[in-house]
């Protein structure tokens, strides 16, 4: 099968969506990469676009010694890495794991990347497909420094900003997830609106402008609160949670009127009703950040 | 006691924070302000801008042809409005209410007015306390068009930007608690995420540069999908509501696993799934607007 296979700078496992969009960068940016995915019929753009096909995934392993693998879950990534021959062909090699899953998962993979004599980083892409291979996409790494810097050119094919967390292998997962608990929630709250906008007559374009508006005063208000959190300083002046409960209850009650399920502000006001009972109802609002973590 | 009262242009009733700052902007722009507040002590520095004093609701709501209202809720509100001696000073005279309440509550105090004969305008502040009186202030109004015309140029010394929504006296009210389910929602995810990245050994303020990028991307995303939402269109093309409900398991899982309370992350999977269960896996994410309402 090693017939099959030139040798190449990058290998690409996984080529859903994303997987495509790293193996079109790596290619737009003249390197040799090889593809492989598990379902056959996803690689035609590519070698099109001059990718060499792996017939198995051992061969694109050996291909490269870089191997980018993004697939859906660490259950798809473990399928492919953990398989033997995969597993033969990637000793001695450099595997980056930009598929998204938690911390822990992370860190059991670095354990069996250890065992088995691979050498491995993990990532994590915070950017939609479509900006992989400009200077919109934002990626972020973790694990041993000096590996990252050796892959860093290869990688930086992909675009963007590319931020090293640190050493501790979990890292970039962690970040990932903390910030897919941003964007998610925030859109349950969008979508949440538009449906309580609806039920009062009012379109979602008509909100949308007003909600952009809402949108564009988050960033400022992270950064500001962040010096908050970790300062313990929780300054609630002009805003403090007692207005905030009182906000979110009329998300509620609006909501509930019109038959509209409420349970994602209930739990929110739940928190926020908590912390205001342990007597930090002055406090700004990301005291409950503390109250959440309280076994 | 209207001895004590001289004519002005504009009245202030409700002297927290916002209605402080609403005073200040209108005594910035040469307008002959008169202000009042339930709990007294609170209108020194006004005064010394220049502020007439009332000694009773009444009084000022007598030295005006129109009454700027902000108080902490309707409730607050009925309790200075409705009381006879201020009803029968406001007859013939109008009264912006700029008190954050619901939309119903909003319909009962125009029914009151309109048996009292004063003439009534509900409206929303969007924007914080330090926005008024500045170009950043973000102001909604309904009720009469022409009443609203007629007050206008007294309403512009708050700066910013007014926007009349239309006659209908609720909806600003309505917008008012859709824009704050969208921004309360995504302010219980930022805090969220500073308790989830700590337990991960992550600093707020290092969360934060990183969190203010999700929040770069979330006007866009309305923008986009209002026209999904209005369209009907739910193109969940690059980004299906499944990947997002993998996503969403990722944070429950990994808050949990810390003890922290993931009640906001659950109930928003849980319609997410459910949105799924009913068949719509492939769509994006704001299809779940359509299954909130569902009884």
């Amino acid at each position: 099968m090693s017939a099959h296979t030139q040798p190449s700078d990058v290998t690409v496992l996984g080529l859903g969506p994303m997987g495509r969009a790293l193996a079109g960068a790596f290619l737009g940016a003249g390197l040799r990469t090889t593809v492989w995915n598990r379902t056959p019929g996803r690689d035609g753009e590519l070698a099109e676009q001059g990718a060499a096909r792996a017939a198995t995934a051992a061969d694109a392993a050996a291909a490269s010694p870089l191997t980018v693998v993004c697939v859906v879950d660490y259950d798809a990534a473990d399928a492919v890495l953990r398989a033997d021959a995969v597993t033969a062909a990637l000793a001695g090699r450099t595997v980056v794991n930009l598929t998204a899953d938690t911390p822990e998962r992370a860190r059991g993979t670095a354990r069996w990347a250890k065992d088995h004599g691979v050498r491995y980083l993990d990532g994590a892409i915070m950017t939609p497909t479509t900006t992989i291979g400009t200077p919109d996409a934002v990626l972020i790494h973790s694990g041993p420094e000096e590996l990252y810097e050796e892959h860093r050119p290869v990688l930086a094919a992909l675009g963007g900003t590319h931020t090293h967390l640190g050493d501790e292998i979990g890292r970039a997962a962690a970040y990932d997830v903390a910030l897919l608990d941003i964007f998610w929630t925030a859109m349950a709250g969008w979508a949440h609106a538009v449906a309580l906008a609806r039920a009062e007559g009012i379109t979602a374009r008509e909100l949308a402008p007003f909600a952009q508006g809402i949108g564009a005063i988050l960033p400022p208000l992270f950064a500001e609160t962040a010096e908050d959190a970790d300062g313990g300083t929780w300054s609630g002046e002009g805003n403090p949670l007692t207005s905030a409960v009182s906000s979110m209850s009329h998300v509620v009650e609006v909501s509930e009127s019109h038959g509209i399920d409420a349970g994602v502000m209930r739990a929110a006001e739940g928190i926020a009703r908590r912390t205001v009972g342990l007597g930090h109802g002055a406090d700004g609002f990301v005291r409950i950040a503390e109250v959440l973590g309280r076994r």
